[in-house]
């Protein structure tokens, strides 16, 4: 991931000591040739003693990959332990093991910050599980599967932008903070100031209306397709559910983009396919070592399932077919498939297996399902709108998208027929005044992390869990 | 802005018409050479219709300037006004006017979405104040000034995430609701659920604690400063502060990051200086239209600040120095500089305009008036700690940052002294494990941008203005 855009500065003249170079341990596994002087700065991931030789680990976050140092046992402290931070100062050389291309021979080492290895809940070589690193929210990081997730996590982050930004899509802020809450995506969380919060009742609100944190930036990025044809954005939205699921956050990350002048649902569904694809082989080519790490070890199917999405076209079915499917299988469900009900995971699980076990886009969702902004597809005996969920394996949806509906009778009679016409003005307002067919989509960038590693919980995509709501740092 | 990594597909075929090539404006102005068939979609910017030929503007937000479209009159009809949404199809030809590269010549002109004109509160070719569009925070993005804006800021959004990335640091989502208010760096907005906003004593709170909208995610990045030696983070913040400021939002953008094993608070300040310049040399060769427009009608004399900016090495002095300047100053202050009191924003502008109007760094706060987890100085007579804030010209304080105080002892007791000790226990913690010298800084975005293109009053850099906070969408 480091330098992969081959800017910054490989070699730092370190100030105190002249003549030593500061590298990187990421600089310092990748280097072409020997260094004489170099300094290298780090914690200590493993220490072993031998009779004639110390050999160390060290790890800067830089990538998952330790560097080996390699000193004399005179040079060993009692300081000099697993955790423990360190400056090593010595020559880079090749090295004569076949699973690492340099080492550093120490000069001197420094212990910079001791560990106090005690009570330290992390233990030098031990592949801690998931849930038990999930304990120690703000030691968590330090832990390899968790330093591989941030990377890629990071990166993923700056593929989902990349891709936007070379396609000329313009990247938008939308509010956190707003009063409308797109109408029944979710429990609200509501903001107050302190004040507020002492007073109980007759309120008055610090935005002279109530308050909630965004659960979608779908119609503000709307606003702006009124002026740009391509519009994103990336931000946090938020759900109260008070659930303790595997595969929900009170606060989550969502990629939603907003197009102009398309011609059908299709539009949309291109760049879903195209997103998911190009951030994925973008995050595999830049991270190959930290997605490795969850390929091996929590889930080795993975690998397989994103070289064959990679390869082949998704597949995409109407949801009338989704459902004759459904009515069709000879598995029992939970919840009876029937036209006109939304689909559960169970049904999701099925018709991606049904499909091959690839993604498959699922369109044209009855009308009376789906939020008022989504466009009327005018047809019978069964009314549709063209709405577009992306199913994947093991996950269920990860992408949710629509046409909007832009023509101002549609729109206006239906807020109507919701007494919604009044709080929408603005929205109608968008109507008139230069209206163009349009839609979007939304990604779930957690649920995408989840889909990519295979990670079951998604308490383990962020950077901070939060079990049980309780552990807020 | 639009196709600067090269990536997008600048021929895209056009579905119903098979021989058309739709073109973006910013395309279609930016050709080499002519094109037989082209299509261009977007909004009119100006119709003038003479006797032999009709004359239209195109914009599609792609960029500030618009296409020219030059058509028979035949085609005009009386939808065709400004704000409505057109396709135009014809062949693209180099224009005979100096002032543009080509233009279009019409086939067909078809009126995509038609505009009441009459209820618009745009007008054709009037360069409406920024104070009257916004009031209306649904149109105002098709406003020039305000596409500019809005382009210039995805534009720096993007350049500041590539400074991190190529100098090798992982970004950090951190989180948004959080239990920690960073002592005192605000007023803070409080969370709840619909259920609890309901029921008025005795809550019992969702996340078990009360829970925060952040304040800073340094804390957080601390964390990660643990496990790698650069991380950043650029999400929203939020001030429950009820002022109707030209400087200050309830909700707003801030660059925060956190760097481990530096030296001095010079590395930190190296790091500030280094972002500016990268940030703002890229907007200006990325945008240099839409930066133009705000030199030109905003504030003049902002341009040539900027290329002071950039050539010059940014000035630093110690808040001692800073003093006595500002108590030999011949101006009379309304707060009288005194040492151990904070710096007000009038004696932030006179440093400025002393210092050479330039960016001037002060270090070395006193002791007092500083957060807990800032690195005491243990200097005397007059106690600091490792502090520094960048003050710009025209804005005042633009970016602060500090050494943390990474020693266990000095922490511990100046959190038991201030009663914190137990709630930062998980804070206290990290000093035990590897702790190692660090610093950091953040940026409010929204002052950065009002700084490189001279804007008064912070809700004109914004996408949503939020005036007398009353207006949330």
């Amino acid at each position: 991931m480091l330098g992969a855009r081959g800017g910054w500065q490989a070699l730092r003249r370190c100030s105190s000591l002249p003549r030593a170079v500061r590298l990187r341990v990421r600089e310092a596994l990748g280097a072409r040739q020997p260094v004489d002087e170099v300094k290298v700065q780090g914690w200590v991931r493993s220490v072993r003693s031998q009779k004639e030789v110390l050999f160390l680990h060290i790890n800067d976050g830089s990538s998952l990959e330790s560097l080996q140092v390699v000193a004399d046992p005179s040079l060993e402290n009692r300081d000099l332990t697993f955790g423990s931070a360190v400056e090593v100062q010595g020559k880079l050389v090749k090295s004569p093991h076949k699973r690492q291309n340099m080492e550093l021979k120490a000069e001197s080492i420094r212990v910079v910050g001791p560990c106090d290895t005690w009570s330290f809940p992390l233990k030098m070589k031990e592949r801690h599980p998931l849930e038990y690193v999930r304990q120690f929210p703000h030691l968590r990081c330090r832990n390899n599967t968790l330093g591989s997730l941030l990377r890629i996590r990071s990166e993923a982050t700056a593929a989902i932008h990349s891709f936007f930004q070379d396609n000329g899509y313009v990247h938008i802020h939308t509010p956190i903070i707003t009063s409308n809450d797109c109408e029944g995506a979710g429990e609200l969380f509501h903001i107050e100031t302190s004040n507020e919060a002492r007073e109980s009742a007759e309120k008055t609100h610090f935005f002279n209306v109530p308050a909630f944190l965004t659960v979608s930036g779908q119609l503000h990025l709307e606003v702006m397709a009124g002026a740009f044809t391509h519009v994103f954005t990336f931000g946090p939205t938020f759900r109260a559910e008070n659930s303790q699921s595997r595969r929900h956050l009170a606060e989550f990350y969502m990629v939603e983009a907003e197009l102009s002048f398309i011609e059908s649902l299709q539009d949309v569904v291109q760049v879903m396919e195209d997103l998911l694809k190009t951030a994925t082989s973008t995050v595999l080519s830049k991270c190959p070592h930290d997605v490795e790490l969850f390929h091996k070890y929590i889930r080795p199917a993975q690998k397989d399932r994103l070289e064959q999405m990679l390869k082949n076209k998704f597949v995409t079915i109407s949801y009338n077919e989704a459902v004759e499917i459904l009515k069709q299988a000879s598995q029992t469900f939970t919840f009876k498939p029937e036209w006109g009900c939304d689909l559960q995971t169970e049904h999701e699980k099925y018709l991606v297996k049904h499909c091959g076990d690839v993604p498959v886009f699922v369109i044209n969702y009855p009308y009376d399902l789906k939020p008022f902004y989504m466009r009327d597809n005018e047809d019978g005996p069964q009314h549709t709108v063209a709405a577009v969920d992306l199913l994947v394996p093991g996950i269920g949806e990860l992408c949710g998208g629509s046409l909007r509906e832009e023509r101002l009778p549609f729109l206006k009679s239906r807020l109507q027929r919701l007494g919604l016409a009044d709080a929408y003005q603005w929205y109608l307002d968008l109507r008139k005044f230069g209206s163009v067919p349009h839609g979007g989509f939304g990604m779930g960038f957690e649920r995408y992390l989840q889909y990519i590693l295979g990670v079951d919980n998604i308490k383990d995509v962020i950077p901070f869990p939060r079990f049980s709501h309780s552990c807020l740092l």
